[in-house]
């Protein structure tokens, strides 16, 4: 059997408005009755209405094929953290980055540390995304030489919450995952289409890592999950590695009730990525860095697509062209 | 003669849905020709149309009290980037956290240095703020002892604007400042009205401090300028500190113009903020570690007041109390 997409998005139709809309494989059912112009909306009526939407846009006949519409971004992002989730990926850098060192500062064991983005670099699929430039060394502006990919998956969150998440009340707050992410700040590419979290139920895996040192209990679910994505990174129509998403240290629920920990209000469209998949062989990594160890960099005109798949399940893809500066 | 204010904002009057509106003092002008319900929409108008309809409101005669109405957080922030841009608070937050190193780290004095906040943390004066909690040694959670106040300076920008911005053009891209800020990562409070730069041109002064060593050429403006705005802090009514705008060393369009130096798009409704406002000698500090040596920090209960004055010109206050976590 092959595999087939289930997921939400915004689709343009001719010079209609943008209209949010439920992707069956290769066909699309506009939901006429959801407020647009994002999935904002839609994510805020909470986990019941969007199983009801889906079940009753499933049985929908009035269809459209995927090829006459065109997905643009689908919600608009209220915020955006980046977490550092994978302790090979940590690894690897630590050992790039800051030769002579612990690759793996203390802390990172104890706290799924991450970083604020700029939410309004954010991009839908097939974006092509200009080489950006900045401050190389006092005084110096040029054009980044060493542009990379970071092959991540995305959570899209909601309805708006008062902060603090338990961290198993996690899932309820998770509208779904997105497909692989393209990510860096000036610029993260996310897919058009967003997989509802239950149709990903049977991927559901428990961590293939032990957490030691025991993290704090606001950080201890009872049953800890991860996704089970076969992810790929193809790199002008080659795959080059194969990130395992299973390996990642922190779990999804984790991250989110860190994020919330301190009391900080969730949002319909709050975006947290998992950061940088990688794997301890050649062939796993999430990044180019990792994967030509400094000897080959994004160049104009790259084409990168990213993709996932859990079973019979395809998350959205990503696909991004590098522009000149 | 007295100061006045001239502010944008938003305000419910009633039962009434949020109106943006001007304020002229102690009376308000709603503007009904104006989309809301934030200030995004007229942001993105841009700057001729700013002009226009703030000077039609001034001679509009239909107004009411301040008092019959209250103001609502003004604008949906896109996106909130807060700087480090005081020598002295950072020299001084240096000596404090990490004694026995040089206070301030070399890449200080070549670019901005700023971090991504959260924009969904923002919130309007009034609006009471939750002591927070957090991790604060392996596997421990606590309610934050060391709960303190910043004061800084805040920028709101639009209309949206593909990056990068020259430094010379930067005023053209800032709608307008803020009054004061209280800001920490879990909640940053804004004052209900923002104030047209426009109404603060009496208030550009040329920096005190010289730039040493020369930044890059992106962060060299032909007539670099700073607002000369009296601020001051109250603590349970007492004003504890007079922080000095003048003495920043970089200027909001060396932030602005380094934010968008890599392409980042500017969206209308972006915020950036200056970063705490120290001077160097006692009453000029504009954070509680500064001002009391760690001696003392906010209780619950405490109420913290952000006042800003440029000759008549006032900007609107912030205020907020702590709240037991």
């Amino acid at each position: 059997m092959g595999a087939t997409t289930t997921a939400w998005g915004v689709v343009r139709v001719g010079d209609d408005p943008p209209q949010p809309a439920l992707r069956l494989g290769d066909e699309v059912v506009l939901l006429e009755d959801v407020e647009g112009p994002t999935l904002n909306p839609l994510i805020e009526l909470g986990p019941q209405a969007w199983r009801e939407i889906r079940s009753a846009a499933t049985r929908a006949t009035e269809r459209i094929a995927l090829a006459d519409c065109t997905p643009v971004l689908p919600i608009r992002v209220t915020d955006f953290a980046d977490f550092y989730a994978s302790l090979e990926h940590a690894t690897n850098f630590g050992r790039i980055f800051r030769p002579g060192t612990a690759p793996v500062r203390e802390n990172w064991h104890h706290i799924p540390v991450a970083y604020h983005g700029r939410a309004s670099t954010i991009v839908v699929s097939g974006t092509p995304v200009r080489r950006p430039r900045g401050p190389i060394a006092p005084g110096v502006l040029a054009n980044t030489g060493r542009l990379d990919l970071e092959c991540e998956l995305g959570y899209v969150c909601g309805p708006t919450t008062a902060g603090p998440i338990a961290i198993d009340e996690a899932p309820e707050h998770i509208f779904e995952p997105l497909g692989p992410f393209l990510g860096k700040s000036f610029a993260t590419s996310m897919s058009a289409w967003i997989t509802p979290l239950d149709a990903l139920a049977h991927a559901r895996v428990r961590p293939a890592q032990a957490q030691q040192p025991e993290p704090a209990p606001y950080l201890v679910a009872d049953d800890p999950w991860l996704l089970d994505v076969e992810l790929e990174i193809e790199l002008n129509g080659e795959v080059i590695s194969r990130p395992p998403s299973t390996g990642l240290y922190w779990t999804p629920a984790q991250m989110l009730a860190h994020l919330t920990v301190n009391g900080a209000t969730l949002s319909a469209g709050d975006l947290f990525a998992t950061g940088t998949i990688s794997g301890s062989r050649h062939g796993t990594h999430g990044s180019l860095a990792e994967h030509f160890g400094g000897e080959r960099w994004l160049a104009d005109g790259d084409e990168v697509v990213l993709r996932g798949r859990a079973g019979d399940v395809e998350l959205g893809e990503v696909r991004g062209r590098v522009l000149p500066a």
